[in-house]
């Protein structure tokens, strides 16, 4: 990933972030390049100077957003050897990172089919990795007979991904108690006994800007004109 | 509810169940009442006869999925006192009625919103008589310092309602197999121990026709003129 963040990228960063709030909002098909420009303040041919279509602004989303969390979680676990402590990660590193970017976690989950051909493939394929190392964990887990393994990783992904129909990151309960309630409930269902394994090993994570976004955080959110 | 089951019923439920599909394929906002009159072969004046816009289809259809799926648990759970077998009943409910409604459950989750005024409100009523009583069957099943009730919920509706992304109800894997490895999975979780009790208490149930509408199942399905 380039690590120089120019004004042209910070703009991109504005109009895409804003675009996943308008597309959770109204969704995908409702919204116009006319309304992102409006939420935006870019003139509509401005937009289309940075991206040539409300098709390109959705993968950019889907894209970022696979992209990052994945890498995020490869980074993590490049030395770690135990199962059940991947999986806590595995846990932590997805709800701490959707929680950080709701809007754009019900775009992934609502617009999983708007996109078409190559950029959808494109995305597939990311999200097809991510899906298969949840597998990979959870067989390492427990590669026993017990509970269906497509069945506990869409179930996984379910309890996780659902948070945005309920869950208020800024509310009382903190995105580190969360993770931590669903990786007891899902680990003592997937691997009896094994949880209490990791009740003391969920040291609580400094805090960091997770926004998909390299920009500003939400909070501070201003217009770049 | 009425027991009989007119002509006009019938008509309607087929326009409902089309309608559910559509808003499934391409979302509420995308379609028009004009591809729902194409979809059904029912002309745009004789489609108005049966619901005056498209917005009392969307609320059709989500008042008689949380009306049925609830009526229907309440009728399985009359006789039954042991909370773990309410929460078996509670998941095999939710699941073999949705895995027969699954365009209704997609239109269900992601059009949660799109409903305005009293008709979200009515809907929201028996949305949140449902959430209640599960949360109420949980709280009896393990009404300890476990992991937070909110979150067990939530983690149940998200691990069963997810399967409208990913299940197939003609594939290989049977609804009844289904509910059996979620209810395994969460109710070990849940309250370690207790799933045991329930593996030997697994009844497989008779076919029966699940589908929100009273009409001919969707294999058969044909345009009623």
């Amino acid at each position: 990933m380039a690590t120089e963040f120019s004004r042209y990228d910070q703009k991109l960063e504005f109009i895409l972030r804003s675009a996943a709030q308008i597309f959770a909002d109204k969704s995908y098909h409702s919204t116009s390049m006319r309304d992102i420009a409006r939420a935006t303040n870019v003139s509509l041919a401005g937009l289309y100077h940075y991206c040539k279509s409300k098709e390109e602004l959705l993968f950019l989303i889907q894209d970022n957003c696979f992209g990052r969390v994945l890498e995020r979680l490869e980074e993590r676990l490049s030395d770690v050897r135990d199962p059940i402590e991947k999986l806590r990660i595995f846990i932590e590193n997805h709800l701490s990172f959707f929680a950080a970017n709701m809007a754009e976690m019900k775009v992934l989950s609502h617009e999983s089919q708007s996109l078409q051909g190559d950029l959808r493939q494109h995305v597939s394929g990311k999200k097809d990795k991510y899906t298969k190392l949840a597998t990979r964990i959870l067989r390492e887990v427990h590669d026993g007979s017990g509970v269906n393994l497509t069945v506990a990783t869409y179930a996984l992904f379910g309890m996780m991904n659902w948070i945005y129909n309920w869950y208020d990151p800024k509310g009382r309960l903190k995105v580190h108690d969360l993770a931590q309630n669903l990786t007891q409930l899902f680990l003592e269902g997937f691997a009896p006994g094994s949880s209490f394994e990791v009740s003391d090993k969920f040291p609580r994570q400094q805090p960091e800007n997770l926004s998909v976004w390299r920009g500003a955080s939400r909070q501070q959110e201003k217009p770049i004109r």
